[in-house]
């Protein structure tokens, strides 16, 4: 087992009328500012709720809406102004992953003199940010309590990771019954995000950790077993909730801790959907069966076991590759079942031209001490275009 | 799935080494209370390296040692005092689970003003802690990233829980190899207990919760393997990084999310080992087979699970309840193997008169309002003779 240093300071507060307690959580703060995305939260009645909960506590807020999927620097600029003109103390994420990354960023340039990308572009660590809270309203990114943001900026056709503890939200609410109106297309989506975040914990290029080998599974398991439920069901409560403490378990690091992650395809995603305005969860799904195909031979061992123990292939194959495909294969099954899209050209990339654009941008960091695609398998420039012509088919 | 609020603020460090960080993370404070128990830190070189890691920083420091097994609350007052004229700041706990409840129940009396009893007896809430910190040398009680603190008072024959989450670890640095050296006898003990933490949890009275079902059976296996690894090898490095991990990650808190988790076995045996001085590890081995005999009936489902996802029942077997009653066999026969009492008589518990008054203090808290003891089956007085005497055999 590698050395690990783990913390998750996120508070969750889970369950049914949780995010009516948000005033009371908040009530400490003078100027909270609500971010969110489009009109979902006010058909629902969350907006409302949320409003009347922190007016009853005497809190005055703010707004910025319109975040959208792949969220926008230029919007997290504008938060950032207006945080520093309304004298903000806080900042409340009403949404998704786009919105609580959103909310992240503006944490981070809101207490910072210069330009807010300056933490994407060069990994600086701020010395302050305003305190971040959440009320989830789409579960998938498990950026509820995850230390990072993911950010795209159009100008540059850039998107960008970052990380830093000091960004994790105090407290998420999770609140399942809020998830009931998730559009179908993101619900598959969000299931493979969720999914692609206990796998790429999983495939490690370590020894095996026995526990967290056996979190990952109950996390892959939970979610493929529990969206099913929620398709055939979209107000099956127990199934969100199943489903919804899976993803955010899966993303809270406790997954991951003694093994050496491998995130390729997380990161060759965000160059396609820098480029393409993908949907992530899409983007993961094209992409991880054939980074999967490309590398499996690198730790046959955990391949087999992923057969085994998530995909339910026969254990009388006796042959260990034939096992490993075997588990691909079922994955690759479980994603079609799914509606998810197969090839790039199901998530409208049809010009191998392009391949190499994204095999350089995601190879970028390369270059960098320290830094190198991927853990299971190093990937060169030559390999992220190979993985894209496996994504073809 | 039940609504749940959920937090853990402990920072692990763990791996190889780690304990020398000691010194660096300390470093804001300027006077350090070490609490650890006998001599075994010298014998190891442990106490060297913490007081040069932390002198190095310059960090003044003072020291209370003698912590036993059931810590007893007169070293507590002692400490206290300590820390009130020495002025001390931090606390440092260097130990297994009796040094760091020790080092929490400092942490709790040095910043009140009345006697630090008060908390045990009446579960008041502290206004203000001193921060503990810990290097962790035996793992078992889970202690280090947890906010309870078990204290025995030998004047009232009491062993009481208090829990806050202001007392739980600021960071505890785990480092297997520190453990080489612990006794067999405490060894089994201490898988035992961990084993505990996680069945406690898994035998809930609510529905299941499909995730943490997965993570409550990771953790048993991953302790089950391999403490039997590390009997047979003392210095297994990996053997020791997974049995602590799932040790640490069973009683941290994610294993419960959700659940109604039933925690009668751990309070009968507060009781037995507040009058006999019992090894809470040989206690538990000796109640918890007893516990499941009596109470199976209240969620077969559960116990049929665990007989066949933990104690690899054969899935033959049809009739649900000889599923249940042989995963709980193979229960008591794991124990055997591990070298661990069977009956009340084995940990010296001959006198059925003592049953009525163990009885009667495990359910003295039933008459308070919001409290019974246990919740798969609440149990009374009745109940708890009734148990004790199935474990007699």
């Amino acid at each position: 087992m590698v050395n690990f240093n783990y913390l998750n300071s996120t508070r969750i507060i889970f369950g049914k009328d949780t995010h009516k307690q948000i005033g009371e959580i908040l009530k400490e703060y003078n100027k909270v500012l609500i971010v969110y995305g489009g009109g979902s939260i006010k058909k629902i009645g969350l907006y409302d709720d949320v409003i009347n909960s922190i007016t009853a506590e005497g809190i005055e807020y703010t707004e910025i809406a319109g975040v959208k999927s792949n969220p926008s620097i230029a919007l997290v600029r504008e938060g950032t102004k207006t945080c520093k003109t309304d004298k903000v103390d806080c900042i409340l994420a009403v949404g998704g992953g786009s919105v609580i990354d959103t909310a992240k960023a503006i944490a981070l340039g809101s207490c910072y003199e210069g330009d807010v990308w300056d933490f994407f572009a060069e990994w600086i660590e701020p010395e302050n940010v305003l305190p971040v809270y959440c009320i989830l309203t789409v579960p998938a990114a498990g950026s509820e309590s995850s230390a990072g943001t993911v950010i795209s900026n159009e100008e540059t056709k850039e998107k960008i990771l970052y990380g830093s503890e000091k960004i994790m939200p105090k407290v998420s609410i999770v609140n399942p019954e809020l998830f009931y109106s998730v559009p179908e297309k993101q619900l598959a989506a969000g299931a493979c995000d969720m999914m692609s975040h206990a796998m790429e914990r999983y495939f490690t290029s370590e020894k095996h950790v026995e526990l967290t080998d056996g979190f990952c599974e109950a996390g892959l398991k939970t979610i493929m077993r529990n969206i099913l439920r929620i398709m055939a069901k979209k107000d099956d409560y127990d199934a969100w909730c199943d489903m919804t403490l899976a993803g955010n378990m899966v993303h809270n690091g406790v997954c991951g801790v003694g093994r050496i992650s491998d995130w390729s395809c997380h990161m060759i995603e965000h160059e396609i959907s820098a480029l393409y305005d993908v949907i992530h969860g899409e983007g993961l799904a094209v992409l991880t069966p054939a980074w999967m195909k490309y590398v499996y031979k690198n730790n046959l061992n955990i391949f087999a076991q992923f057969a085994v123990n998530v995909m339910h292939s026969n254990i009388e194959i006796k042959d260990i590759e034939e096992l490993a495909l075997d588990g691909i294969n079922k994955l690759e099954n479980f994603f079609a079942k799914l509606g998810l899209p197969k090839t790039l050209g199901d998530i409208g990339i049809h010009d191998r031209c392009q391949y190499e654009e994204i095999a350089k941008r995601a190879t970028h960091y390369n270059d960098m001490p320290d830094y190198r695609l991927g853990s299971l398998q190093k990937l060169s420039w030559n390999d992220v275009v190979e993985i894209l012509k496996l994504a073809e088919k």
